[in-house]
């Protein structure tokens, strides 16, 4: 694949920055990848399974002459570190970020990026529950989606060559506005993820059910819950604090919604139960035919058919 | 393996009795096994893939002269099967289910059965989120639990037979009663696929995002939800309607823990939700430790780390 960037530079060096450094370097989309986390564990480890090309001691060091920085760094970090790194970006430079929210990180960021800065907010919707430089993979982005959420007077020339990092990754691009973003976002990770959170809590709290029993039988549909209520404690305290409005209406619904099955089962009306598992299953069809999970059973924990 | 069963009559060919069917056959666990299913269409499937050694068109039919009988009708079906094949058993046989609630199938299963008949409810927490005879594996019960709630007057053979016919299709047995299995599983199981049946439920039918948005982005957290989400509707809809009071009070306690995670969310509370996600973390490893899921990244969804 030909390269797309001289220089891409990587602000925070967790499992997504982990990520598109081997996926950069295995597909050759930049000349060099430098690297900075703000933690000196973090730099040590990057360097000790050379993550990156270069890993910097400050991210004013990482950036210098990069053509591309992504900042990698949980929503609320986002600001302080564009504020640090500002004033050192090359001109014509592209910024961009990896942020589950994109109203608060481009408040946050827009700021302190110069005139002669392309600013083009990311997303790419991939992950697993777990975090670190050491968590990441090469396909990590293959088949996913990565939504860009540029203002109308952003240089497309600039749009286009992240449009084809992305894609070189091996993502799917879209486009939309910020605020649809963070909508689209609190419904189909956002709420989720607070929910999950909750049952778990509440399973580990419950006091007539013991922990070790929530955990033996957890095969009958709570396990399902704990991988995501297993994901970055710092990332999703963020999200839910810059995501607060568009959370707190899918929240909404979403109890409503709770409290009309409550209201069915405590009445036992078994048709509108019934009719309201069947429409759900078509949603779960859809997924798997769109390339969005596996049809294998149980996701493939179980063994083969035989 | 040795015999445990001359004769073993399966009642309904779902995911799960055709799971039994096939390891009770590789595992060599009973001399024959038949079958029925209500509809003249499942039976012909069943006789088509040979489940089992004999599918009946009746429920009499097939339990005539077995030692074990084994209703895998929905809970809400349970009784009027029970009342059809309750004259005909053989005396001395024993009767069990494999129902996801206990003390309402009990109350529905009891009266019909003579007191030479050894009723041991159980339940084996595995499936998929198909169902069907030809959903079917014979490995669905490695490793996973199966719970029994005899009574205490039960006889001890009948119970320690059926016990080891689970443990011979690679189950782990636990006893308890069935009042502490209904709530055990109102949180492992219930609660969470209600949840998980409104948050579709919720994406389905939030009118500024569109269907196809959400299924294009549901790697991002939603398509957790979605499998168990697609389980059977009426096996679900019985559950509700017959573990109602378990399912209401973890329902309450879920809600009162989610308002309270809304309104940290609202007042911009960080420190609470980054507590109360860093304590869900530790059930998941809970999880992986004790071999109820894998610790893939992702549940293997993706590829290795390279």
């Amino acid at each position: 694949m030909a390269q797309i960037y001289e220089r891409v530079a990587l602000i925070g060096l967790g499992l997504i920055a982990g990520s598109m450094a081997l996926a950069i370097r295995r597909n050759g989309l930049a000349g060099e990848v430098t690297g900075y986390a703000r933690t000196e564990a973090t730099r040590e480890t990057a360097r000790r399974i050379a993550l990156v090309d270069r890993v910097c001691d400050t991210a004013v060091e990482a950036v210098k002459g990069a053509d591309l920085v992504v900042l990698c760094v949980p929503p609320g970090a986002m600001g302080a570190v564009a504020r640090d790194i500002g004033p050192h970006l090359k001109p014509g430079a592209t910024v961009t970020d990896v942020g589950s929210v994109k109203q608060a990180v481009i408040s946050a960021v827009g700021p302190h990026l110069g005139p002669e800065i392309h600013f083009v907010p990311g997303h790419p919707l991939a992950g697993t529950e777990h975090s670190g430089p050491e968590s990441g993979f090469a396909t990590l982005f293959v088949n996913r989606w990565c939504i860009l959420t540029p203002e109308a007077h952003t240089e497309r020339a600039a749009v286009e060559n992240l449009t084809a990092l992305w894609q070189g990754m091996g993502a799917n691009v879209d486009e939309m506005d910020a605020e649809h973003h963070d909508l689209v976002l609190a419904v189909t990770s956002h709420t989720p993820h607070l929910i999950a959170y909750t049952m778990v809590g509440v399973a580990d709290d419950l006091r007539r059910v013991t922990d070790s029993e929530v955990i033996k039988y957890s095969a009958s549909g709570f396990r399902d819950f704990t991988r995501i209520a297993a994901s970055d404690p710092t990332m999703w305290r963020d999200v839910f604090l810059t995501n607060k409005d568009a959370t707190l209406e899918v929240l909404g619904r979403f109890t409503e919604e709770l409290f009309a099955l409550q209201r069915a089962i405590r009445q036992g009306d078994g048709e509108l139960l019934f009719d309201y598992f069947t429409r759900t299953r078509a949603i779960r069809r859809g997924i798997i035919e769109a390339g969005q999970d596996t049809a294998a059973p149980d996701f493939g924990r179980v063994g083969p058919k035989s």
